[in-house]
């Protein structure tokens, strides 16, 4: 493997483990993180639970950034991401004033003291304003706590994630017509040589073309290239279905 | 919330963190574990990396149990499950004689050497066989180790699953004509006396027909209905849309 870290995300519900709502934020942050060239190191999918939510911060936090947390955002006793985030670093949750003038001015004379909670934030926090919503998103230490409604996620998201633009992933792939056993010695190989590069090998069982895929990817396109010309040299011209 | 723990499921695969492939295995299991009645705490997802794989496990066996990973279960040198768990656990790797004859029968004179390593499992891991695949599942410590390859995934989960058989999830819905800061305070009441049940909201902001979607939940029908009826008694009628 061509070496660890990048971002992570915290998938905040029971609704999710519990099947009563599909996650459609963990797939829509893969694509997104892959659209800009930022490597996404694991995705943790954790109940609305204090603990839960403060350990899985903690976990991923020394090792990846940024982190993207979905769900758990919002008034009610389930809403439990800002305390969470805020006992995983050791700081208390405070009301932020701006946010308090924003729920005053949005709800008006009608505002539920309710409404206030989501004001809370953690100690330290900073703002990310989005033109298209009256409510922040809060962000505090490269953590970004995003609400679980998909609509809201998404465009959060997709402005958040152009502050990591890098290079552009460079994939080659090739398709074979035999079996992973057949090729495993060749793959061990590449991978030991090409280091740089990292090569994937998904077999396939359905009624597909081929019977595995091998992927070969960096975000440079030159040792791809090196490692797809080493592998094509060492295999056998027969079992190669073709290459993309 | 009614109580932690349950099972935990562990992805792995470069390939779903990256985008190339949009994992299934997940959700299905989702979907298995509620219709047997068996809770899911977590879902884990990590790249194909011995330490990711280990540090997955070892979060997770002492609290959740049973755990299922998918993914990683090859002959390949992305193929690292079998060694994460035995590091995680301690144990070493060693070479099991049932499935190395499998394999020598399958394969015949064919048989690539890389293939036997098929047949490497965590020391003490014992097989559970499927009549429908020549391959059993390596299982060790209540952990079981599946196949990415959804075919196969499906095939051996649904077996599985049979062995958590619980009590059936009962869950009523409450749709709301209002946002979720107007019931916040009712929802906190009926959470802090119901312990019992699992009550979620989940707001929409899309055009469906309601604001507020709340769920109450048990793996028993009576403090589900009195729950239930306890917030029914709270909540203004002219806001509830319907129930379900």
């Amino acid at each position: 493997m061509a070496g660890r870290s990048g971002a992570a995300a915290i998938v905040i519900g029971d609704e999710i483990l519990s099947g009563k709502i599909r996650d459609s934020n963990g797939p829509y942050l893969i694509d997104k993180l892959r659209g800009v060239g930022m490597p996404l190191g694991r995705i943790l999918t954790v109940g609305d639970d204090l603990d839960e939510i403060a350990w899985a911060i903690n976990s991923c936090r020394g090792t990846f950034r940024p982190l993207f947390t979905s769900g758990g955002i919002g008034p009610t006793h389930d809403d439990l991401t800002v305390a969470g985030v805020a006992r995983a670093l050791g700081r208390e949750v405070i009301r932020h004033p701006e946010i308090e003038a924003a729920i005053r001015s949005h709800y008006g004379d009608a505002m539920k003291e309710e409404a206030l909670r989501l004001a809370n934030v953690p100690e330290g926090a900073v703002l990310v304003r989005s033109p298209r919503s009256w409510y922040p998103v809060i962000a505090v230490e490269e953590i970004f706590l995003l609400p679980g409604v998909p609509e809201l996620f998404r465009m959060h998201v997709d402005g958040l994630v152009e502050r990591y633009r890098g290079d552009p992933f460079y994939l080659r792939c090739v398709y074979l017509g035999v079996g992973e056993t057949e090729v495993a010695a060749v793959l061990d190989r590449i991978a030991r040589e090409h280091p740089a590069v990292a090569l994937g090998s998904y077999p396939r069982l359905d009624d597909a073309d081929h019977r595995v895929k091998l992927t070969l990817e960096a975000q440079v396109e030159a040792p791809v290239e090196a490692a797809l010309a080493a592998l094509l040299a060492l295999l056998p011209v027969e079992i190669v279905l073709r290459i993309e």
